[in-house]
């Protein structure tokens, strides 16, 4: 018979759908599964999106997968003909079911790109448990990866540490804004602009988009003259810029204004996207984000099994014997750690 | 000598913004300060703020800070007056020092609020490590509720994971919209309406405010008529409502529509945060709330410990071994975990 890991590796849709349930359902199938994959994988391209709610992200992702799916490889196959993208779009959405949001967001786009073999989109719903998404995540592209999607585009929906965490999964991070989503310039947030590599400025046709790419513009600008914070082995880390002119090994994020509704812009932010990739590998930074994410997906595990292997070792009533101290306030929450580790087994 | 913990009983303004800074460096200083002062924390009733940029929260956060100052405590203190509230707020704000967005939004605030005795402001900027906020939140919080704040507001911008895990360490959560701030119902997050306790509709004044609403309460009829979401125990659990009429242990979270700038709404929406209190309280949910937010802390510490524990063990080039060959796909990150820890002294 043959496994699930398997008919994926055959590019079986039906299959790759029903591993992707198994690894959100996190059972051991699924990890089994993932461990048989993971050799065939990192050879995708993994863009992340990000951007407030509203900005048009979803709109934007459809265009950037049909404009893939038509433009071919740059690099040439096995077979010595310039491969067809395979695009796969991993969209994350913390709305819970009754909203309807996802489904409806589901439903255009399955209008637009379903019949497409060489697109395939999954949706994520945190189903309430709004936790261990990235790690989900990280599972999910690399069953993506190892199908044979060499671009993957990972969408999630607004801008706070979890949207950061998921970016960090990707080599190159679109941040989307639009026009006239808020008052001022608090709007565009630095957390988040220190892990954009492009800049969107979608519904580009509507009014005040001068205004928003020049905040854009000014934030980079702020930010960029002197120094340059970049994600290295998993932390971000500041540079000065000796040079910022003609360097072809320093990278300002551009800025590119896009109306997905009709498409304009879209060829330009691929460009971009490109040239992106190439700096990437000119500069050595493909591998170090690889490594950055390989090390974080790592520490977690570790954490998470060194966790799980130390409660086995305690009783449920140990354990809220000590925090009802801590609750009482006869124990400091630090003080109670130390009893929970080194009155026990440790 | 008096201790800096000490200073900070005593209320020492100068004292407890220098202890602030020690715990967000995370120095040993700080950390035994902390200690001390636990005993002396769980009086305080911490109120979460979180909405998108450009709702307005911080001006809603000023004037529910003025409001309370001026309004007594509906407790009797120990000479049998009626206790005035100390206020803190503590904001939340992952910019970085180049936007000049926290130091403005500062000014503004201090312009308000300063000179007033019973209020104090503590900006909390995330400097560009965008992680470990809600760690470093609770040890603020804990050291403004030993410092003798009673009603402790906690803002944050955005709506992501940061926010709701923030917001978990509240025992009332504000969620604030404003007319007009995206294009359709997927503007407001079913994530985050999962943590909401009261629902402000800020800038009431402007066009689009009955829409606002209506989604909102469309959202809740939605969400609330057969089951309602809370936070039980650290997680997140569903529970059928055999009747939502006149019961007060049940909570449907009002909405309330403010104009911040003018103070319209605020006495109204200061009396639904009381409200909710004598809910929390009536059906001890209070506790339990305590109880989750204890209980995190006291497992995120326990992990942190455990790990690094773990990693004083090996070395960095054993470490780097492993990884790089995960790296090069000849060992997958789970199979490297059990080669770390079963491989090493575990």
């Amino acid at each position: 018979m043959t496994s699930l890991a398997e008919s994926v590796l055959e590019g079986n849709r039906l299959a790759l759908a029903r591993l992707l349930t198994q690894i959100e359902n996190h059972t051991a199938e699924g990890r089994s599964a993932l461990e048989y994959l993971f050799p065939f994988t990192g050879n995708a391209h993994l863009i992340g999106v990000t951007g407030a709610p509203g900005t048009g992200k979803s709109s934007l992702v459809n265009q950037l997968a049909l404009y893939f799916s038509k433009s071919q490889d740059s690099h040439e196959d096995q077979s010595g003909k310039n491969a067809i993208h395979r695009i796969a779009i991993v969209a994350v959405d913390p709305s819970s079911p009754f909203t309807g949001g996802a489904l409806l967001g589901d439903r255009v786009r399955m209008r637009d790109l379903s019949g497409n073999p060489n697109i395939f989109i999954r949706s994520m719903a945190s189903r309430g448990s709004l936790g261990g998404l990235s790690r989900t995540t990280a599972g999910i592209v690399q069953v993506l990866d190892a199908a044979g999607y060499d671009v993957i585009m990972i969408e999630t929906v607004g801008a706070g540490q979890a949207e950061v965490d998921i970016a960090r999964l990707a080599h190159t991070t679109l941040v989307v804004e639009a026009p006239g989503m808020g008052d001022d310039i608090q709007t565009i947030k630095a957390g988040i602009m220190e892990i954009a590599d492009v800049l969107v400025v979608n519904k580009a046709d509507r009014p005040g988009v001068e205004a928003t790419e020049r905040a854009l513009r000014n934030m980079l600008q702020l930010g960029h003259p002197t120094q340059r914070t970049f994600l290295h082995h998993g932390r971000y880390e500041t540079v000065e810029n000796a040079d910022q002119g003609n360097d072809d090994k320093l990278w300002i994020p551009p800025i590119q204004r896009t109306v997905a509704l009709d498409g304009q812009g879209i060829p330009e932010l691929v460009e971009m996207i490109n040239r992106h990739v190439v700096y990437l590998k000119a500069t050595n930074k493909w591998q170090e984000r690889e490594y950055a994410r390989l090390q974080a997906e790592l520490d977690n595990l570790l954490s998470e099994v060194l966790i799980s292997r130390w409660r086995s070792r305690i009783s449920d009533s140990q354990y809220s014997q000590i925090l009802n101290k801590v609750m009482a306030r006869k124990m400091s929450p630090w003080q109670a750690v130390e009893v929970l580790l080194d009155g026990g087994e440790y």
